[in-house]
């Protein structure tokens, strides 16, 4: 089994669109929206700083209380909007389960909206007229264009249907007119979809849930979940036990992780293309 | 194998639908925008009039010559939109080749967009904020519902991934959070995911494509394609060898299609509300 390295494929990139923001005439600006002070959040934030910093582009965190209102959260947002310092906007998710996510999201103008989450964005996407790729989508191509992964004639299927990943994911591949499946739930229910996937692709966030038992000889794993097991972040592919049957992994973390906070970059410099 | 009977529940629903218009205020209105003049595109719309009719629903046609340019045609769909006269408006696809099609669509208003075409649109509907869904879609559910076909727990693989069946429906069952696949192109390399299918739903447009040997026994059969074939529309699925294998079929015509014109209809009578 191989590993797919993204994290050796995001440094290059990063390097990469240093060299392109050095030409710009303004110094880029990511706004983060944070909600609550969380560690593993904080962790996110941190890990898009330290990428932003290697591309010189500047970050500035919008913090607010983990109570705030959906209401209030969306006024704050207008407002920063509203101040126009910022390239591109971002949320940083998950937030706190009494928000109404979508709302939030859609507060953010599609020019600004590095991550394709509002409806405008995700509406351009879906219908070929987005600039930018969603950016776990865009860093799932890039890794398989990377080691020549011929991923238009094979059959990806996707683990989730949630607005990160499956949703993403499965709107790319149906523009490219390559077979994709989508399992939302109860994958432990799919077992015979997944043992036919050339590629699979699990962003449901459950430790070591794929396991060999589940693919195919020579499947391509793509491990785009992340969740915390007895204090360390695992991913949703059981390593020990695909690794001889998997002809290649992206494993988490080193995987898809780094190069979605790249492409994140990525797209913040197409948005700020005059 | 029982015929999915589109015809009966779509009368059922304009008789519902006309009973819902009675009180309204003001009589609804449906623009729909054509270019040049084909026996295939004359037979659509007639086939929305004479339902239109049923409701009571006021359509209006405007008509464009089959060489206008893209340009020209979003300057006159701007004008009609700017008219304010239509409940909802809608473009007769398919447009000619010529034309930049999503870009034409995009000039719809979502409030006015019946067919849920336009990229804000989408981008609702996508992101579950549609107060409508998009016709076939919405066919297609009806259809499933009233002969109660459990589709959240079944495995759909819908062959062609276009803008009027295959994006519409991944969406939809992605939100239901119900396994789905989609196939964009070369169905016929893919013939070992179709025979794992509970459900075939396609909406390719070649005749008779879907034979007895490409499905399993039992599966459940929904025509949403149509071509014309020795001066005939003909279905995607080719009835005669599917009949002795397949548990239910929507056939074509008869199935889909007078559904589908019945939920354009009814998304009409929902943007009407004030």
């Amino acid at each position: 089994m191989k590993v797919l390295d993204g994290k050796k494929i995001a440094e290059r990139l990063l390097a990469e669109l240093a060299q392109k923001a050095a030409g710009a005439s303004k110094r880029p600006r990511l706004g983060v929206v944070v909600v609550g002070d969380d560690p593993v959040i904080r962790s996110f934030i941190a890990q898009k700083k330290k990428a932003a910093d290697a591309v010189d582009i500047d970050v500035r965190t919008y913090p607010s209380p983990a109570d705030i209102t959906t209401n209030e959260l969306r006024r704050r947002l207008s407002e920063i909007v509203h101040e126009g310092k910022n390239t591109g906007i971002i949320i940083q998710l998950p937030l706190p389960p009494h928000i109404n996510v979508q709302y939030i999201l859609n507060a953010i103008p599609p020019e600004q909206d590095a991550d394709v989450l509002s409806a405008r964005a995700v509406g351009d996407f879906a219908t070929g007229k987005s600039p930018i790729m969603p950016p776990v989508a865009g860093a799932i191509q890039t890794l398989l264009d990377e080691y020549e992964i011929q991923y238009r004639n094979l059959h990806t299927v996707v683990l989730g249907a949630g607005r990160l990943v499956g949703r993403p994911v499965a709107l790319w591949l149906m523009q490219e007119r390559a077979p994709v499946t989508v399992i939302g739930e109860r994958a432990e229910d799919r077992a015979a979809i997944i043992r036919t996937a050339d590629i699979v692709i699990s962003g449901i966030g459950r430790p070591r849930f794929v396991t060999g038992d589940m693919i195919k000889d020579g499947a391509i794993l793509i491990d785009a979940g992340s969740s915390e097991s007895e204090g360390e972040v695992v991913g949703d592919m059981d390593e020990s036990s695909v690794a001889s049957k998997a002809a290649f992994l992206a494993p988490v973390p080193g995987g898809v992780g780094p190069l979605t906070v790249a492409i994140l970059l990525k797209n913040l410099l197409t948005l700020a293309k005059p």
